[in-house]
């Protein structure tokens, strides 16, 4: 019996009162100072980094990043506001652009903001249940607009590759702010079109 | 503002009750008489098609079938046996076998089975929370050995396509049956080694 496959299956725990994993695998932690630039209102956020909060958290699964794998992780992003601005994800490009991702919410709520480098925008409103697919060439950021953790499990192409480089030179176009309450879409004022 | 991405983003509803996706997608049912050749307790099998119960649901979500995109559905496996042998998919090797898969169980339990070409077996136990990775080149079949459905949602490279042919064919090495209340690996006396 020959073996060409030494490659094995396993599984890992999501815990669903936790949000993590076990085993945690490689895991990502954000804090305010890791992104501070990333908000708007400066004054807030130099303020905040005086306690620095954790942002977000994300559990990696790790698995080779060839074409035949799927990437797969969990990510914790806190409630929090720097000013009005919700707690958010650094957000990226896939390294190979035309690759696409799923999220599955699994807690708390919030949105996906997607972009592409042409300055298309979209939307999509994510709660517990919700399957988002995030097309091929869509920038995509995560914001936590409720008052709990928002957490979410992700797939996507083994060989996809994060490029957060391109999202922190142009910026998105919109940011998502609490207004009298209610979370509003803004036009970003620092955001620089590539073209 | 040229528009060189015309793939949108969007998402699909998972009911945490049902199991199901809304809107439910590409549907397959498969029913005993689908598969009813696969059990080895070919009587009981006789019997049971007079019935014909639905064994497995599966809600696909519909994307281009591409390497940069990511094949997501959830499949609803509901209880029940032939004999004593676990109602449970009919499993398949990838088109392009070198394509790996993730499972996300979601409610009640069962097992996945694994193979490879090369007759080497394995099994991962699945309930709530399971996050399991089937590597590139294993066959993977799901059981539900509870009795309640066994729901879990699956993502897996856009490109991979199914084979059931090969598996069709040669079988699985082992079957799951209940023997005194226990879920119990036994051998195929109907495997067929492609050696």
């Amino acid at each position: 019996m020959t073996k060409l496959n030494q490659y094995k299956s396993f599984s890992t725990m999501y815990n669903f009162d936790t949000g993590e994993l076990d085993p945690k695998g490689r895991v990502i932690t954000r804090k305010l100072s890791h992104m501070s630039e990333m908000y708007l209102n400066q004054e807030a956020a130099e303020e905040l980094l005086k306690e620095d909060p954790l942002v977000y958290e994300v559990f990696n699964v790790e698995v080779p990043e060839t074409i035949a794998h799927i990437q797969h992780c969990v990510t914790i992003l806190y409630p929090g506001k720097v000013g009005d601005e919700y707690f958010m994800t650094k957000g990226h490009y896939h390294e190979i652009l035309d690759r696409a991702e799923i999220y599955f919410c699994l807690k708390g709520k919030g949105q996906l903001i997607l972009q592409t480098k042409e300055g298309d925008f979209d939307m999509i409103e994510m709660i517990p249940g919700s399957v988002a697919y995030v097309a091929p060439e869509w920038a995509h950021r995560t914001v936590n607009t409720g008052d709990e953790p928002f957490v979410f499990f992700a797939a996507y192409p083994g060989d996809a590759g994060h490029d957060y480089g391109g999202i922190e030179t142009e910026g998105f176009v919109k940011l998502l702010m609490e207004e009298n309450g209610q979370s509003t879409l803004v036009d970003n004022p620092r955001y620089q079109s590539v073209e």
